[in-house]
């Protein structure tokens, strides 16, 4: 048996304290040298550190497992770390047994996070995270750059890990994603960076494996418009606005080349159009993308072209074996200069200076982050408003909340005692975790639990102990859905069904005639259509993944402690829409093959749309009017004088005045304005969110304000080159998903160019 | 928490013995009844059994988990038992935690096992089954039926279950059936049968879960033609021919009507057509399929119509709730008669009489089964041969086998090391579990083990160590393919890619120049043809599923120990061929949207055809001449007077030569003897299996021979009806799938008609 490689020895071996040590630069030989010198600038400290290591030192370090250097006291440091809703199990973060770093704050998913359209909520949520890095970093049990957020447009329903983004809409992306990044890196351009955040994955990945087309080897075939408007507008915030440290290129071609060997990608439109050009900026692939653009995609014909391709468009860095492996034959076939190389580890290793990776502890504001700071008590309560803003109310008859007179519950299926399954995907060790029957339980009912089927389980093994669990109670909890069984990396779904039997259940539950709601669970989808009309269903919840405090918060809801405020970040589809179109599809507008894609463009009618969301309460909202009628385009243009980017130039605010008209329940309330309007290039879409704000606890027969801020870029429209341009036409600004007030206006004169994008060469 | 169902904690408390003892027919409440007495004939023992219960206990008694009647000193029951390839994990069966009973043989998957071609094996095979079930059963540790065989054919080559079937062939299908039945139950109709076993999935299932399409609703479009003479051919030997004791209805509808609920399959082609009307005969469904009659196949309104339907049409038990939990209702609504009910548990009850269930232990043959006879020297040898003789070699370039010289191998890949992934699926505790690493290591070479990727794995970080072990040793192995991973029940594929970076690597391995050999795992076929030009490769062997001793099989092989002689029972399909026909489509035969199903229709090149297998050794093979060239119809079934099914009269016998032409290497030889030529309707097939014999140990330079026979049902085809007919026409009988010899005959006169098949009412 007596062969392991060194390298796996290495990573096997470490166990409690994987991330080495930080650099000596006191003593040790780089200690004498510029990358230790704290008064030079980040890019001359890490050329002068690549400038230190032959040629095969800087091959071996091309990979996410860098071995560093030994003989010039550069430790090994792995690249890749997780932190999508909190420090997360990866290759980088070793959490330890028990005690101090043994667990860390766990978020609720971003599905659920976004449907609290409370972007200061995700900010703060954001800066956590980073702080309990930090605190993991200076312990040794984690890098310092995170491979987050994934900010894909969730586009199709049944992509497995639409959970992990904040859902389908471009502005709402954009808007998430800014508060995110500069949580999580603090800051636009600090002196140190908290940590290095990374957007994933440019671009276009949507698609894990439907119908054998894997994520690996797909081409996603995407319109200049389509890629302009939709698929890389996050993208945008995160390179242009945000200045977010990383990006990671994925493992689908976009229109015929593979997007980690695709230079119109990494250098047309990130690195030049959107200006993303810090010395400390860099690309790492997704695992194993490299590899990918040999196979499956076979896109170049030997591994050295491939690593060459790949390196040459501007992938700093290989999460994998490709580039270790096989750049040193490629650099002797001559197929990439070395400075390429060493632009790729100068980008890696100033991003590195500027986390104070070379610099002395006692300088910096993070180093002294420890175990204290982390899974604090405001983390924790963090957590739990987070889920409790997001949970959204589908259905309600009056039936929630519960009547105090409901003393015991019947808590059936398989999400009544979910614990891990709460945290969905790219999770770490919670401090706890709260399922609902837990929360029931706490909260003093008697809970008559019963598992019901499993997500997928397609028998009624499980109905007996269900019916009289239901036999037994005051009411009825049904919890069930979807998790990670069915929607996860590497596996889409196929339908919009709830799986297995659980309808059948639901329909036999719902005629015991007790009080019954439902929670929907997962961060896809479901179609509720059969459970709308049926009056033995009363209410319907949708929890989405609610992490760490989970149980609690749908627990309170559901007891009216808290009143439920969120809204879909997605749209419900009815079962039969995957039906008519493939997941393949790029395409965002409606043709004679396609209904449409997003609440933008679908012709059909949802289950429930986006935005959608019950109270506990009515409310009333309306908006101020506007300051014109009519506004003349190059009057508007040239009032930007002051402004890089002109989708960016302020067009008008709007005040919203919403008005609780209930009289018992204090509620929050998302106000969501949508652009609508005959302006553009046709077909134009049904609507566009542009704006969103959430008021918090607006008391009974009460009222509160929020202003709303629109841009050039808000009313803009991309034509079918991609360019962003202010048309003239009309314009409708619609509050609310049910058009609680609406305002109108045009725009006149001639359209207006407000940004040209990057044409692909033929 | 409070609230488990008794009935669950009933199923939770048992532990180690969860099997009841036998009724108490000595001093029992039953002891003095007519179900006790064993002279009385099995259906007035089983009917006054019946009689007996009240109708409530009736309707508890209609479930897999039969709770018995305890009043009446009848135990419970647990009808489902499994034993695909030995007796294996199910509700049923309950292995010791250690000691005896803790383990059973546990033979190769019937890929494999079908692979050897040798029905006198199987025979031998499943007695082993049947007596170690008896043993289990005698010590309460299972039941007395078992829910096998799947003999369904594998026509798809995506499909997830396919590992369990004997393959593709019709012909194949049933010689292997009737060896398997006859031999797990103890003869045709022996007084005491040794277990009762189950022919599944009744009928047109291999689907299960493709593009939304789950088997749960997936409704068979089948022409009556297909359904005659492919999908039911293996069912009609179970019934008509082998008296197998039970019918599994599938998930699946058969055009429009889900199977168990399907009085044509049941009644009209299952009951009557083929005479299965023993009265100990019984249909169960598969679990939950009386559920999904309901849903998700929205067959019939409400529940009780759903589980009167199918009780009507055929299915007397329910593996699952809906029986217990609704008949009772349904017969409130005047769905059935009781008479139906009754002879659904007189089938039931009676089966268990035949199985001595209510006789005295010194009156049986199989009573005295116990522990000494399970796991025995001869099964645990039995359980090697059937993986040698099933593994099939399908490249050589005279690498194979490994010269004497080789000392030391890189074993590498996600098989390497397999254990219980030998198994597959239904499996049991087996003795021990040798995998190709143990079996090398055992056969004494120096290995330099490597894991390579998991089956699935997209990344390359395993590849370093592959190199290093790679270039230590003196020959490399490759050891993956496909697992439970990637075909499993639910889960069928959507390409015949070597899943995941494989390729890749056995590319990389492929250009050490040593000795190297590729091991491709798994049931289903993968895609080798990148392989077969590639001179990097030297040989190739499918070992499928090769269970407890499958390294040691695998092993032998490679050294020469033994000589490779199985034959693909199954196509080898290019990649592309998944993307001419969906999975959904039914048809055999090609049309502009199919390019044909199985080698029979298949107008396509596969990889490696049905039958393909090389040898260590060469073989020339003859085939006697026909006792004339022409055979007049009429004169032909005329001869056949004294046989009730006119396909089983004899045509002919043909002796087959068979010489070892090499100089060194005793090998056996599988003889094939397929059916080709002009008659019967257009389009004609490829040609059709007909008759196959397996020689063992043809020794270096020496002949044997072998006597395949034909019948009328060898000739005959399937007309749009699905009636068999001889046609008039030109027969070829070609021997071996490359024509080593070929016999041509006509027949001359009227198409006769030698069954006609029943049709189904509009």
């Amino acid at each position: 048996m007596g062969f392991l490689s060194a390298f796996v020895c290495v990573a096997l071996a470490s166990g409690a304290f994987a991330q080495a040590a930080f650099p000596d630069c006191v003593s040790g030989p780089l200690a004498t040298t510029t990358v230790c010198d704290i008064t030079a600038n980040p890019v001359d400290r890490a050329a002068a550190l690549v400038s230190l290591f032959t040629f095969d030192e800087k091959v071996n370090n091309t990979g996410n497992t860098s071995p560093g250097v030994p003989r010039l006291g550069l430790p090994a440091y792995q690249w890749w770390q997780e932190g999508l809703h909190g420090v997360a199990e990866s290759p980088g973060v070793y959490f330890a047994e028990s005690g101090p770093f043994s667990y860390a704050t766990s978020f609720p998913q971003p599905i659920l996070m976004s449907a609290a359209f409370d972007d200061p909520m995700i900010y703060n949520i954001a800066t956590v995270i980073s702080t309990e890095a930090r605190g993991f970093n200076n312990n040794n049990r984690s890098g310092l750059d995170f491979w987050t957020p994934n900010i894909n447009p969730f586009k199709d329903p049944r992509w497995g890990r639409g959970q992990e983004t904040p859902g389908e809409d471009p502005f709402h992306l954009q808007s998430y994603v800014y508060n995110l990044i500069t949580g999580l890196q603090g800051g636009l351009d600090p002196e140190y960076k908290r940590i290095v955040a990374t957007c994933k994955h440019f671009a276009a990945y949507d698609l894990e494996n439907w119908m054998g087309n894997v994520r690996y080897g797909f081409d996603a075939i995407v319109s200049i418009q389509d890629l302009s408007e939709f698929y890389t507008r996050s993208f945008r915030t995160c390179a242009r606005d945000a200045n977010v440290g990383a990006f990671m290129c994925s493992y689908n071609a976009v229109n015929g080349v593979p997007s980690c060997a695709n230079s119109y990608l990494l250098q047309d439109i990130l690195r030049e159009h959107w200006g993303w050009t810090n010395e400390d900026q860099w690309v790492t692939s997704d695992c194993d993308a490299i590899e990918n653009i040999y196979q499956p995609h076979y896109y170049a014909p030997t591994r050295q072209l491939t690593v060459a391709d790949a390196l040459n468009a501007g992938a700093d860095l290989d999460c994998g074996e490709y580039y270790p492996l096989n750049l040193g034959s490629a650099y002797e076939e001559g197929l990439f200069n070395v400075s390429t190389l060493d632009r790729a580890l100068i980008r890696l290793y100033s991003s590195l200076v500027k986390l104070g990776y070379f610099d002395p502890a006692e300088n910096q504001p993070y180093r002294s982050i420890g175990w204290e700071n982390v899974s604090t008590p405001a983390a924790e309560e963090l957590a739990y408003t987070a889920a409790v803003e997001g949970i959204t109310l589908l259905k309600n008859d009056g039936t929630l909340p519960l009547s105090s007179s409901i003393k015991s519950i019947a808590l059936i299926g398989p999400w009544a005692n979910a614990t891990t399954e709460m945290q969905g995907n790219y999770y770490g060790v919670a401090p706890y975790l709260i399922s609902p029957l837990m929360a029931a339980e706490a909260a003093g009912y008697t809970v008559y639990y019963a598992t019901g089927p499993g997500i997928d389980d397609p028998t009624t093994s499980s109905f007996p102990a269900a019916f009289e669990a239901a036999a037994a109670a005051d009411a009825i909890i049904y919890a069930g859905g979807i998790n990670t069984d069915v929607e996860a990396e590497g596996m889409d779904r196929y339908t919009l069904d709830w799986p297995g039997v659980q309808i059948d259940l639901i329909d036999s539950l719902s005629q015991f005639g007790k009080p019954f709601v439902v929670l929907q669970m997962g961060g896809g989808q479901v179609d509720d259509s059969c459970m709308i009309p049926n009056a033995g269903v009363n209410a319907i919840i949708w929890g989405g993944y609610p992490g760490q405090s989970g149980g609690t918060a749908l627990i309170d809801i559901i007891m009216g402690k808290v009143a439920p405020a969120g809204r879909l970040p997605i749209t419900q589809y009815p079962i039969g829409y995957v039906y008519q179109i493939p997941m393949t599809d790029m395409s965002l507008r409606p043709s004679a093959t396609s209904p449409g894609r997003t609440y933008m463009w679908y012709t059909g009618t949802p289950v429930f749309p986006f935005g959608y969301g019950l109270h506990y309460t009515n409310f009333t909202a309306s908006l101020s009017e506007s300051s014109a009628s009519s506004y003349d385009i190059s009057t508007l243009v040239s009032g930007c004088s002051g402004y890089e980017h002109l989708d960016l130039c302020p067009f008008a605010s709007y005040t919203v005045n919403v008005t609780n008209t209930g009289n018992s329940v204090s509620s929050d309330f998302v106000a969501l304005l949508f652009v609508a309007g005959e302006h553009g290039p046709a077909p134009v879409p049904n609507k566009v969110l542009a704006a969103y704000s959430r008021l918090h606890s607006v008391a009974p027969l009460s009222s509160q304000t929020t202003t709303l801020n629109l841009t050039l870029g808000s009313l803009a429209r991309a034509d079918s080159y991609g360019n962003t341009i202010l048309y003239p036409g009309e314009y409708d600004l619609v509050l609310d998903v049910d058009a609680k007030s609406t305002v109108s206006f045009s725009l006149t004169g001639n359209e207006s160019v407000l940004d040209y994008w990057p044409q692909p060469t033929a």
